[in-house]
């Protein structure tokens, strides 16, 4: 028997359930997990199913199509466990990357990795470590950075890529790129209460005398750093935290969510909802 | 229309999800909120919903019916936010009371206390100013104790009471009360890292240097402090804090932590699976 | 023998903690806790003792003069537990003046309050069961309010009141008011991940689906919520929470976040150093 | 300029800041940081300085002389930043050892690692990636355990060790090698509310379906796992994590526990208080 993961989306009305579990049914499968969620901000129904059946994928969509249909699904048919295609953008800063890597190899995070792509060729040596195809592509000016971006999109084309992750890559993308891997690109950045606009956030954080810093992984969209949040992590610090100690734990803390965002977007737990997203953890 | 909430336990199979969506249909009822949990301990499945329906009562009863035969389901249907009659055990300490009333109060929790029945009197004044009627019931030997028991059945019965608290309550319950009672009391108690036995456990936290402090809120059974856990909390202490300091703290703690599990008890929230706790937060 | 605390600001330079312990010596003090931070941003030098001598108020001071002349210091010698004149203000909603009376009754705040002030009648209740007293002075136009801010004025003098606190006091003071409490005036607000602007900030949280909520005490300036922060606090939330219960999440973090950094200033922890505060914990 | 950490343990008595404050002040040295602790369980003195000073090691114990026979003082000084001499002990599980050498690597603990020493070659190339040197010495049976233990004392012997880790080293130590080592031998082990005996505590932590994990790194002493305590952390988990997946998450809150331990030590915060640890965070 196979472990399916079912996600659907669709306008919330009566009966959505019964339907859908009707299919399942008739697939011979069992329910082993399930959540739901009606939007009252949108009017959508948002739901995971996680379905345990010997039937094939041609037999489960068959059975699905007709529920598919009257409701208007847009959704999804996946198997636990598949590692999702997820390209990996880096510059200098080897945090992000290196959890990203131990975690996939000891088991704990089901992505695989066609390329590491950077701009830069500080982190080639971890990316050989553990096994991954690393690219080095220098990005000094206009036409050296749409020649990256359009090595960005010849890749996710080429290698089918699921998921784009920006682990402390630091450039700008174009709105264009931002528009054509809309709702699969996600970026870590650093949060402060409040926040800090500007240069050095770190250096702001520690002049205000901030008592946590933390960080937020989201979606990019072309609004920079405001796109959908799909997690956030905070940490305690305190007046004699020097600005480079308040690096070091910013890091800790943006390389733990962002492997948390990219763990639960693989396991198809990361619906968006207009502006923000529904988490089924 | 009505806010309903069913709950409902059966053995694990193919099909539960469909059956009862189908009833829930047949009431004309829109599923809000779903969730399900298959134990694959006991094997046995779990649900939770929250079902908008103008149907009565007695027509959603109806449409039930056939479904939780077949399954053998063990179900029940509330209203949501229907105040929980609660009946809440006290001594002499008055943060848990203070917790309690003082949401109860404000709307962030459900219940509606018929009584608050003590061994000391030191919280009719925290009670009377709540509105909460107090009773006051010395327990000084095995004949006042009995008799303190017997008042705490009749009053379960007299107020057709749901869930009985002991919100600090310092006398241990005879076993056949904690049957009596079995999944309808909760206790809260402190937690250390690692456990302490005997007396004054503070004293022994700060004698061992513990970093984490705690409490565990739990139902209780004749294995006194060994019921299944419903909530548990930590705080961060460190060497300086003298014992009266960690008991403040732990005063905290404890009564945040009792509150939580009160709440999801009265939001049908807690379902028992052997030796622990469902939560459907 | 009394338990006294010495706080104390100077530029830093070589020199001051052999300077001060000496002064205790010949005051025939014992130093018991010691805490001191060199700032590098502003150059000052910070100190916190807590130091078990016999001698009177009078000959300390004597031991100290000095020292404190010689280093050119500001300093302040109080003694441990004693109760802090703290004027609170309130509008209409209850957690936060609900847990500072609490936790003073039950011993773990050492304040005194001379007056609840409020511009509504709603809390009067609340404040005579914890009998504190307690005014109502309408809030309604410019001179009522210029009338309000008197009052404050006035009572300060009157108590020779240590700290105001805005317990949830939902008016804008006027800048006059705030430079002349300028150090000794503290607010508590939400905060979110990122910051929202403008009314119903709850509302914008939950539309943008933030994962964390928390609170903010600091300083009052007349940059309204932007004065030097005390304490910080966030608690996790997700997308299911509807904006009312989000707001209940909120009123918990913010009482347990106004709560303690009254604490920590009536216990003289909280030194300003331009735009941040030092806490010694 | 040197930055200098001087801690000093003795008995307290009234004067000992002042001491030890005349003789930095004679070796022209500046407090820029300070911390100390008087226990009332013991009676004992602790301190924590650190120093910038322009002396020679010689000068400055020197001045030190004195002061540190008339307080009979244990006291050791020590410069900021220097590397701690560490032995690493693993067995099969990498994520203890791959936090340390990440962190060590950037910057972000001062250790540095003569040899990671395993009774399995399982880790060889997680050493070897991070260039450290690696021993593989199979432990079978008695005399092979032995032959290990002495292997351990022979590489303290030689690199003059400071610090041995026990980052999820499986074998049990004779009583002996903990005498040999006592106060310089860490180790980390998961913690549970409430704790669990015997084998597969994260499987029986799954049946009691607690709501907390965590991880305890603690001084090693022949009482096993009950030695002092350094630090604690937990992670909330539920009702549907598996306990593989307890596993997981209980080895991210392993690794990150031992390391702050590490560090902690690494920089002299650590001092023993007869069954307890002052930590100068």
């Amino acid at each position: 028997a196979t472990h399916w993961i079912l996600t659907l989306v669709c306008e919330d009305r009566p009966g959505i359930v019964h339907a859908v579990s009707g299919a399942i049914v008739e697939a011979d499968g069992n329910i082993t997990e399930s959540q739901q969620f009606s939007s009252g901000d949108t009017g959508k129904f948002f739901m995971r199913l996680q379905v345990e059946s010997a039937a094939t994928r041609e037999r489960f969509e068959q059975a699905l199509a007709p529920v598919t249909e009257r409701y208007g699904m847009t959704w999804q048919l996946d198997v636990v466990g598949r590692p999702l295609r997820t390209l990996v953008l880096v510059s200098k800063a080897a945090h992000c990357l290196n959890d990203l890597a131990f975690r996939q190899r000891a088991g704990q995070l089901a992505i695989e990795v066609p390329l590491v792509l950077s701009n830069h060729d500080v982190l080639a040596g971890l990316a050989e470590f553990y096994g991954l195809p690393f690219e080095h592509r220098p990005v000094t000016d206009a036409e050296s950075k749409a020649a990256f971006e359009r090595r960005v999109l010849e890749v996710v084309e080429q290698h089918d890529v699921e998921l784009v992750v920006l682990a402390r890559y630091m450039q700008i993308l174009s709105p264009e790129l931002c528009d054509a891997l809309a709702g699969r690109i996600i970026n870590i950045h650093h949060s402060f209460l409040p926040g800090f606009k500007g240069a050095n956030p770190y250096r702001q954080a520690h002049a205000r005398g901030v008592k946590l810093i933390g960080a937020t992984a989201h979606f990019v969209t072309s609004d920079l750093d405001e796109g959908p949040i799909i997690e956030q992590n905070v940490v305690r610090v305190d007046h004699s935290k020097p600005p480079e100690e308040l690096v070091a734990i910013g890091q800790d803390v943006e390389s733990r969510t962002l492997t948390q965002a990219v763990r639960w977007f693989s396991e198809d737990r990361v619906l968006l909802d207009g502006a923000r997203t529904i988490i089924f953890q």
